[in-house]
């Protein structure tokens, strides 16, 4: 063939540009090492579906089924999502203080896919997102993936400061970059585990209004508060300036890949052609399955079973941590799945991450998190999936890796102190298991 | 704001360039059209789901929810698929005379996915891809919303003839174009209803081998032949330079947005990495029970009982043409959903819809499945849905509309060939119902 590839990839020259940003995900790798038993898993965000009594999800499937043998489940269905479903949503969209419409709901597959059709239709290559520091490893591989330049905002225990997201527009704006949309994560961040107070929700709707910049609220776990609920979304104050992204998979199941975007009503006219020329129509079972899940069982209650799950899970993070590691600082989050904890400086997360799975732990390095190579010197660590013990069991091993690092570096650093190594072969280099 | 935006839309101005690409498809307007129940639609594609026994699908959907209460089925999974179902999916692929491995198959959201992802790895804004003359409307929407350029490449009832290939690569490249790769429905053609003949696979393969294109092999009907089997598929006979593009809509039920691509090693690994930023994972639920189905069902038996059904319903359809519209022609296909009809210069396929509403049925206009304004005196006609009865009513209904504008035409062709009508206001233009 005339082709010129390479011998591993005949092909190789005829890619978009668009796919030079594909890369696999550090949490992608990870998938892999949590499944083995014996590791200690802090790394994925799975939910516990297990806590999901099995007969809510027979009862509701069994109705499907019966209501003309499941004909219309089985069949294709419309672009937008079945009417029923998108009702359910903005009933639960209200208890986020949300009222519209659900003639502007938009039902994906998982609101993953809602991240990659908004991307989609906003960003020309070159076009800058902003986007917390840290930001959800998902989103920043769709940034990539449409080649958008993320410039991360800083956030502090209270979420994305105001201050910091002035600087950045106008940083961006003086060098001539296009800033589309901030995407933001206002309740129990992914990863940070913070949450954005509500006089910064008002405060950052009023930025991007004055500049002209849409919101991108993605709010997977906003329902999944410990104690308070979290303040009221954005998208309750502003219906022209929010998408706003929703999903299933956190508070009843991931494995039917519903969620959904509300968005102002021009965009979610072309998230509807985006949505049907991508995958024609998002899962009709999944949708009916929930919606019949939504008629008939409870809910509310059930949300209400996942949150003392997951906060009797985070109390055992925290409680861990402060017992095997406490000289460093975490976030203590108020609802979701993810703790941040900062490292010491000479640690470097990602180097460690070999040793820390020999220990049989695992753990997200934090350098998934940012785009811009940060990070190193943080971990999240998820509490969703593993019961208490195995965390308490995990964040012990953690602090073994850890003190162990810490150990070799200050016994290498007195070494140096003490008498300088001259740097020959064999001589001075650290053993391979600390690199 | 700042933002300059329409008063009907804010963000006009932040959309992509991409986003101009999105339009409403025709069949989609149609959908709306063809619900009522008193129209006949010889429009959509939906296959006849209700001729799936339903224990088929309770015991599945029962033994996924026996196992472990569904934990995995309710879980994220792995951004290629599970290993049970692409293992299943070699032994479908078998059946097309394919060999090969399951670690080469990515499931995906509905091979409508598959098709955006592809396009989404190869597609430069101006690139160009081959497509049958006239291809199916869901992959034209989505080479538009890439931007690339489609060239049109003719058939005949031997499907895509290899000259007219030769000259369509000759005439992209002469006027500097690139052309990433050929899109062909090789059987059961959707919508011209033909198959591509044994020796022209051949031949088109070496076509494209010599000139550095690669094959995208949409197969969607392969196994719903009505007496012989299709051809083996081109992808049996050329691993490195066919992606293959396979589907559970038709051959069980397309609820659950479960499809497939069986690509060249090195383009496997990208499509992974695409699946995943794009949805992180296909649906788990439905992979569970379409596993199960294959494992337990006699689906081969079942679809024998689809190929019997839409043989009958293509036997009516047929019969109807002939008795109804003699003087008319159309394809005679051997397996799939689509007659595709040729009208008389003097109509237009797309400014007669309304009307043949108005006489109760629907058809999709060959607009619909040309990327440059093609298809005005081209209908497809389906036969997958209506009863075989209703299909009798379909084409007798669209006789009475074709005949009624030729007896419209005629008579303004008659008055205009005896004595010239000025083209002066109110005098000489047709009456509304024919525009």
């Amino acid at each position: 063939m005339t082709n010129k590839g390479t011998n591993l990839d005949p092909w190789y020259d005829s890619y978009a540009d668009r796919t030079a940003g594909l890369s696999a995900s550090e949490v992608r790798a990870l998938f892999a090492v949590a499944s083995r038993p014996e590791v200690v898993s802090l790394a994925g965000g799975m939910p516990f579906v297990s806590a999901l009594p099995r007969e809510l999800v027979t009862g509701s499937i069994d109705r499907v089924m019966s209501n003309g043998g499941g004909a219309m489940a089985l069949q294709y269905g419309s672009g937008q999502g079945t009417p029923a479903i998108r009702e359910h949503i903005m009933q639960i969209m209200a208890m986020e203080g949300i009222r519209g419409s659900a003639d502007d709901v938009v039902v994906t597959t998982g609101s993953q896919q809602a991240l990659d059709l908004v991307t989609r239709l906003f960003i020309n290559p070159g076009d800058v997102i902003l986007a917390e520091s840290p930001s959800y490893v998902g989103a920043l591989g769709v940034f990539k993936a449409y080649q958008a330049d993320v410039e991360h905002v800083a956030m502090d225990d209270e979420g994305l400061i105001p201050e910091a997201l002035r600087e950045a527009i106008a940083s961006v704006t003086s060098r001539g970059g296009r800033i589309k949309f901030l995407y933001t994560i206002p309740n129990f961040h992914n990863p940070a585990g913070v949450t954005l107070s509500w006089a910064r929700r008002l405060e950052i709707l009023e930025i991007c209004r004055s500049a002209g910049i849409l919101v991108l609220e993605d709010n997977p776990y906003g329902l999944l508060s410990f104690d308070e609920p979290a303040p009221h979304a954005m998208r309750s104050v502003d219906d022209e300036g929010v998408i706003y992204l929703g999903s299933f998979s956190k508070t009843l199941a991931p494995g039917f890949r519903v969620g959904w975007a509300l968005a102002p009503h021009a965009i979610r006219e072309k998230l509807i052609l985006a949505n049907e020329s991508a995958t024609l129509s998002p899962n009709s079972f999944g949708q009916f399955v929930i919606t019949e899940y939504l008629d008939q069982a409870d809910w509310r209650g059930q949300i209400d079973i996942f949150r003392g799950l997951y906060r009797e899970r985070r109390d055992a993070m925290l409680s861990a941590l402060g017992e095997y590691l406490p000289s460093l600082t975490w976030t203590r989050p108020e609802g979701g799945f993810f703790v941040w904890l900062s490292l010491p400086d000479e640690l470097d997360s990602k180097a460690m991450l070999p040793r820390a799975v020999k220990e049989l732990v695992a753990y997200t390095p934090g350098t998934a998190f940012y785009a811009d190579g940060q990070g190193r010197q943080n971990i999240r660590l998820s509490f969703c999936y593993p019961t208490p013990e195995s965390i308490r069991v995990g964040v012990a091993r953690l602090a073994t890796v850890i003190n162990g690092e810490l150990d070799l570096l200050s016994t290498f650093s007195s070494a140096r102190l003490g008498k300088p190594i001259p740097l020959r072969e064999g001589v001075g280099t650290p053993p391979p298991n600390i690199s």
